[in-house]
């Protein structure tokens, strides 16, 4: 890598204004992952990042130094087509449990590399480890296995592939530097590139439970990413998603896992299946294959992938799924329309419940959470069930009301139809 | 100290063009210095500083919070005026030298706390180390009993005051979070305050040699200096002074003794002279003391001062000056007007001549430096010493020269006033 930049210098080009060059941007990735550039360096340039921003040209070449920091996988050998989806995270995000195995069924390997919670958005391998015996950690070989075998693995992202975003996203989280489009994008593609899928199908939140609160911010990440992994030959497509409400009927790790197996058996949420189905056959067509997925949810063929993908990471599908030892119930204070129920709130509920964790060595309840009783759209009555909050330590519940204060809103106007779910796309 | 905050919310609240609240300025101060606010994460927040300012009610406060992390001085007991001077920083700035015992004449009490050079400006116990057995540290008590007797000293400012300062500048050096005005202006008078000084006058620099580039800036850092030292009790003026070209005829250490030591005997450069009068009639006025200092120069009074005040640190006033062992002549290329003489390009070159230091545990030179034989405005003919540079190291000359490619104008017309050496008063 070449040598004879300085760290200052470079932080002072973005600070100023200025754009890096492509060696500044190779070296200052290696140099930190290097331990050359010290971390408070770059939480000093990763300030300027987010309060300057970068180029489209700037994020492509941050995105492949990241890259180059580690390893690159490769499914070539598999002799079929792979198709991976990544969600920017939201409340009630079960998605990725049902969509794996349902792509899987017609023949797409689906590598899903997934992370762990951490604050109000609940991590998909918190929500699979409620799952007697499940393991998160499977080495390369034991990953191209089940891919082969069973088509679909929801696994732990390895240590190698881009060690640099690895070690800079732990930077951003304690320094404010989290919400940068450019930072968020290229630490998204930088992995998903690393890991060799041939298509990717991204999930863009927008909401008050989303990282990004408005739908311009949404779409900048949604094209940014699209154009990152265009350009390294990933057929990537993004949707624009609402998450101004939970996706469900549950906030928590057990509860979406059992809500999930609803969906799988041809039932659930309505909202849950129209974004799985959208999801699989955008992941469908980007692999080239071009089949209606809604039925294979219905047929068994989708439940039939899950329970060996579970089987085979030493879960147990029919095991029965814990519950939370303690319950509290938040009936509607009034009568009429729910117009509003706001994600943050019910995720920040689910979080203190116990769902959740504030900082990575804390322990995750499986059954904690929160379960919906009405979705806006929903008429409700005076006194019915709103909400239904679990978990095992019951004075959790105070702080978790607290979250939930102001939450909703219900009208006496009946007149009042929910936002579409599925908000634009991009290809 | 109250508990309770968080550094990623103080720094979020600044980032996002947010006021800082007193209790959290006092709060990450604190912590910072207390080493709970890690280092990525104070220089986090002072990119966001930087980036976004702050108001001049947030740089009180945090002024005030780097005061109380340490001790604080009083000259109450020496029963006279004290008054204390601080440049901003320049090329060939030797004023100190000569400023500190001249007030001291007039029975105005000069502690002079001062530092060492880095990068292109020199540091004035450099040039004083330049004097044979003269050392920069002293006990407090050592500092009275010649404030007491003598009446001026020029030492190392201790570690106890503003401790908070110290490890923030050294974070600053390396994170490209050294030019903000805010930040510039509560490390310099946190200092000042600390140290306990009745009255202090700034000599704020601008132009090519200074840290401010342009009269705005310099216009900015000196009004907001002079308001932290009025709101804390201490008489406080600052005067904006040119920094175009270098003051005086020399840059370098044991040069810029020999020259102020003329100064002192009633000679030297014009601009030397008319700065150091400027300067002593400030802190004069601002202690009480209503006299013109200039007559002090040529009578001896001053130099008085100087030879007890240099004696009483251990140093020999009439131990000749040590003298660079090579030299190298740059002459005019043309007859006429010499209309610039660009102050960094010369800081430049003294530094790399080895006047000056690129890291805190390099070694200084003190023959080594720049020799200035015109001054804008000044006759030249073709062929004429315009420099001359001093080193021990002649394979420094290739590095040196190159800093003063360009560095000057020689004009055919005559007609060339020079700018005014003192731009601006704010009191």
């Amino acid at each position: 890598m070449a040598e004879g930049f300085d760290a200052v210098d470079v932080i002072r080009t973005k600070r100023d204004g200025g754009t890096l060059s492509d060696g500044q941007i190779d070296w200052v990735i290696d140099a930190y992952t290097r331990g050359v550039v010290a971390d408070e360096q770059m939480s000093a340039l990763a300030m300027a990042i987010l309060l300057r921003g970068m180029t489209r040209a700037e994020i492509a070449r941050w995105t492949a130094a990241m890259i180059a920091t580690g390893e690159r996988m490769s499914f070539a050998q598999l002799g079929k087509p792979t198709a991976d989806k990544h969600s920017t995270g939201g409340v009630g995000d079960k998605i990725t449990l049902p969509l794996a195995p349902l792509v899987a069924a017609f023949g797409v390997a689906v590598p899903q590399l997934s992370g762990r919670g951490l604050g109000h958005t609940g991590g998909t391998l918190d929500k699979l480890e409620s799952i007697a015996g499940w393991r998160a950690s499977l080495s390369n070989e034991e990953m191209m296995a089940q891919l082969a075998d069973v088509g679909a693995v929801i696994c732990a992202a390895g240590s190698g592939l881009a060690p640099a975003d690895k070690k800079l996203y732990a930077l951003r989280d304690v320094t404010g530097t989290v919400e940068s489009i450019p930072l968020i994008a290229s630490s998204i593609m930088s992995k998903k590139i690393a890991e060799g899928t041939g298509a990717l199908v991204l999930d863009v939140k927008v909401g008050s439970g989303a990282f990004m609160k408005t739908q311009t911010d949404a779409a900048e990440l949604a094209q940014t990413m699209v154009a990152l992994g265009t350009d390294a030959g990933v057929k990537t497509v993004a949707l624009l998603t609402d998450m101004s409400t939970p996706l469900g009927l549950t906030a928590g790790n057990a509860l979406e896992v059992a809500e999930s197996v609803e969906v799988l058996a041809g039932g659930g949420p309505a909202d849950v299946v129209e974004l799985t189905v959208a999801l699989a056959r955008e992941m469908l067509q980007a692999a080239g294959v071009d089949e209606d997925p809604a039925p294979a949810l219905v047929d068994g063929r989708a439940m039939d992938v899950w329970r060996r993908m579970i089987a085979a990471q030493g879960g147990s599908p029919d095991a029965p799924l814990p519950v939370a030892r303690e319950s509290h119930v938040v009936t509607a204070p009034s009568s009429g329309t729910l117009t509003r129920l706001d994600a943050l709130a019910v995720g920040v509920a689910a979080w203190r419940l116990g769902a959740g964790r504030a900082r990575k060595e804390d322990v995750v309840q499986a059954g904690a959470g929160v379960v919906i009783h009405a979705k806006p759209g929903d008429p409700v009555t005076s006194g019915q069930p709103l909400l239904t909050l679990y978990t095992d330590e019951p004075d959790r519940f105070a702080r978790a009301l607290e979250a939930l204060d102001g939450s909703f809103d219900i009208s006496a106007d009946s007149a009042f139809t929910p936002p579409p779910l599925i908000l634009e796309r991009y290809a």
